[in-house]
This record gives structure tokens, C-alpha cells and sequence, in this order.
């Protein structure tokens, strides 16, 4: 077992602009740090810097807020092109009240506002939306991280969302590759031999998680390295963050 | 700022009777171990070897389901004495559906069952409820801690829930003292000077969620310590884990 990681913020990672290979520029930041990266590793990945390198980045400004947008705006007192936003990356709602626009994304993920937000995005009226496919910007971020350091660690993508009942945020994987996200110890037993009940955890949020407490909001420190979690990584890229989402007929809460 | 986190697992933590206390034997294990613990560290404990110790531990063998439970359980396909407990436990009933019993407890916390499970206690039909009051276990662990180490780390307690949305459960904070549970970054600008808006990261279930990954689940690894973390870390024992509550009147999902 694993009784033992270490969460290392990877310094110098340079702004990223679109067309940009983060995995590269991760690699050539920890090349430079003297902080070797290794296959049992899990590099944690912000989802803004992977927004940026594809692009998924747009102006208020240059947004033309349809009907839709217009009434649900006047509707929760939210500012029209950033709901016009919201409502492109979405293919549901799941609650809209006092500002708060709680969707499914196209992507699967539910989140306030489409996972929309401003922090750390350069520009006046600039915000950033999420990966479309968070799944495959992890694998081609793996592939380009082996091809630059020539080893193929865990990669997890997080941001961070709220949650239910619990205040504040906390970093949750919406993509990964060569990472086990689900760790079930269903099947298997306690210390006392009995059968480990309703026992699967969410590793890759976990692993999430745990990176952003070495992530300093206000630097944007885009990448994490964590240490010891060989464990739940393979060579291939499994399922992805994808094996995260419970399906609408198992959840009680959309 | 934090740049770096260690995770250990604290090894040879015994197991716990009504009456012992978890902070002495985790300074004990601690010490046996030649893991000083410092007043910048957090020592991440799990719900189990608290309830025990506070005799919060049931026969299921002894519980005669009540009218109510008994109905409940028909309707739900579910054990009527487990059902009986967690009514007991609770002060609402947030879902009942599919051998699925999600409540909120007397104590706040909105989970499934009440946070009532077997694994890792001994005896055939024994379950264990959550501490009365976790934010009171978690003060008097960190002052048990504190006289037999002579230092007073931020003391988590932690359990394990599952999510709405999301497979997989994660562990949260639901007591803890010594710690600021949450980082509020809102007023505090990015890098670009402009203002985060929605940043409030919840660090004590950050916190948790990084220790359970050193825990092996048919272990019973009952203790983890965090070293690296003491920028959350108070003299006082703060507002502890009740401030992670998201007040009725501003959750959308109760």
C-alpha cells in the first residue's frame, strides 16, 4: 500500500497561449526545477491552462446574448452574454436561482456555470470554458509530456467545483489518462474479514484535491506533481475521468 | 505559500475501546514510529476510532425497529433495525429511494445512512454512528494530543461520502480543530489583479481527502499526518468543521 505521497508545486510554468502544449512546457518547467518526473508519478493539471493551449477561451464582449439568455438573465440577475456562455455548454439545467446557474454540461459535468469563470485568464472581459473533451486533452497532455521528459506519468485535469450542502470548493478531476479514477475495495474485505460494503473511492478527485493545497490561487500555479501514487497508475489511459460521472438513472439529485 | 506536502500514514495505531483516547494513542503510535508531530502539522483522524473510543457503537442484534423504520424500510427494501438508527440519527430525510436512505443528521451532515456503517468494527452486527458532535471530538483529541506529545497540531476528523453527480466517495471533514477550514480568497486578486470572485477553497476537506489516500481501507489506517500544512493551522481551535455547513436558506438541494 501506499503510506506515504509527497505534493510538490511545479514552479515556472510560462503563460500559455492557444496552439501551446502545456504537457511540453510542464515538462521543460520540472526539467528546469531539477524535479524529475517519473512514470509511478501523477502530474495535476489546472484546467485553465488547458483552456487557454485549445483556445476555449472567449470575450464578454464579443458575445451577442440570444432570447434564452436574455430571460434567464433578467430572470437570476446574471450578466446576459456571460448566461449566453452558460447555456451553449449546456445540455441541461439543473438549478437556476440567485444568480447560481447550476448546468450539465455538454461534457457530462454538473457545475455552476458551465464551469465558466475569469480567475487567471488574461484580458478585461475574458473568461475561460471548460476542455470540450477534458478526457482527451489529458491524453494528448500524457503524450506530450513522454514525448518531452520521456516518462509517462498519471495526468489529472481539475477544477474547482462546489458542492451541495458543503460550502467552499474543492478540486475535483474533469479529465485524466493512465490514472485509475475509481479504486473499489467492493469484493474485498475489513481487517475483520467482512465484506467492504458501498467502499469505491474517487482517487483521481482525491488526487485533485490533494494537488490544490499546494496551488496558490492568486499565482496560478498550473501544475502539480504528486509522488508515491504509482499505484492507480497504468501504462495505458483507461477510462478517464469519464468513469467519474454517475449516470442520471443512479443519481437522485438532477 | 505552500509549495510542498508530505502525507504519512501513522502505522501501529491500536484498536480502540469505549473510554481510551485516540490522541494519546495516536501520540504513542506517533512516537513509536519516530514521526515527531509538530504544531504546523494536521493529523487527519478517521471517524471510526473516535466513535469507538466515545462508545458511539451499536449492536444491530439489540435494535427493535419502531413503526416508522419499519415502513421506511418496506418501502425501500432495507435492513428495518439499520433504518431504525438512522432515523434516529437524523433530523431530516433529504432522498428515500432505492435501498438509498440520504438524511441530514442532528449534527448537520446532509450523507447516506446517516454516516452509519460496519466496515472496519468488529462484531457481526455492529455498526458505528457518527461522533454527537465531531467539532467536540476533534478539541478534546487535539488537547489529549497536545499533553501527551506536548504539541498541538490542526486535528482533522474524517469520513467517507459519497456525492451527488459524481461516483465514488471522498473523504470530508466533519469535525476538526486548530484548522481554518476554509481559505477565502474572495477580495484577494489573481495575477492579472483582477478579483476572485467565487474562491473560497474548502482546505479541510482538501485536507481529508489527501490523507485517505494513504489509508489502506482493510487496514483500518486510523491516523495520517499532513506536514506542510501549518498555513492553516491556528492556536485557537477555531469555528471547526460546522463552518463547512452550507445554511439551509443557501443550498439549492435539500
Amino acid at each position: 500500500m501506499t503510506a506515504r505521497l509527497e505534493i510538490v508545486a511545479v514552479p515556472g510554468v510560462p503563460e500559455v497561449a492557444k496552439g501551446s502544449s502545456p504537457g511540453a512546457l510542464i515538462a521543460a518547467a520540472a526539467d528546469r526545477a531539477g524535479t524529475a518526473i517519473t512514470d509511478a508519478d501523477v502530474v495535476v493539471v489546472s484546467q485553465k491552462i488547458v483552456s487557454k493551449a485549445e483556445g476555449r477561451v472567449r470575450n464578454l464582449g464579443e458575445v451577442e446574448p440570444g432570447p434564452d439568455a436574455l430571460v434567464m438573465a433578467a430572470r437570476i440577475d446574471k450578466d446576459p452574454r456571460l448566461v449566453e456562455l452558460i447555456l451553449a455548454e449546456s445540455r441541461r439545467i439543473v438549478r437556476a436561482e440567485r444568480r447560481v446557474l447550476v448546468v450539465e454540461t455538454h461534457g457530462g459535468w454538473i457545475c455552476a456555470n458551465a464551469g465558466i469563470d475569469a480567475s487567471n485568464v488574461p484580458g478585461d472581459e475574458t473568461v475561460a470554458l471548460l476542455p470540450e473533451d477534458a478526457d482527451e486533452s489529458a491524453r494528448q497532455l500524457r503524450g506530450d509530456l513522454g514525448a518531452a521528459s520521456g516518462s509517462r506519468p498519471g495526468v489529472i485535469i481539475a477544477d474547482s467545483f462546489g458542492r451541495p450542502w458543503r460550502l467552499g470548493q474543492t478540486d475535483v478531476a474533469i479529465g485524466c489518462a493512465g490514472i485509475r479514477p475509481i479504486d473499489d475495495w467492493r469484493g474485498r474485505t475489513d481487517r475483520e474479514g467482512r465484506p467492504l460494503g458501498a467502499t469505491a473511492v474517487a482517487v483521481a478527485d482525491e488526487l485533485a484535491a490533494a494537488a490544490d493545497l499546494v496551488r496558490d490561487k492568486s499565482s496560478g500555479v498550473p501544475a502539480v506533481l504528486i509522488r508515491g501514487a504509482g499505484r492507480w497508475v497504468d501504462a495505458g489511459d483507461g477510462p478517464g475521468a469519464a468513469a467519474l460521472r454517475r449516470a442520471e438513472a443512479e443519481d437522485l439529485f438532477r
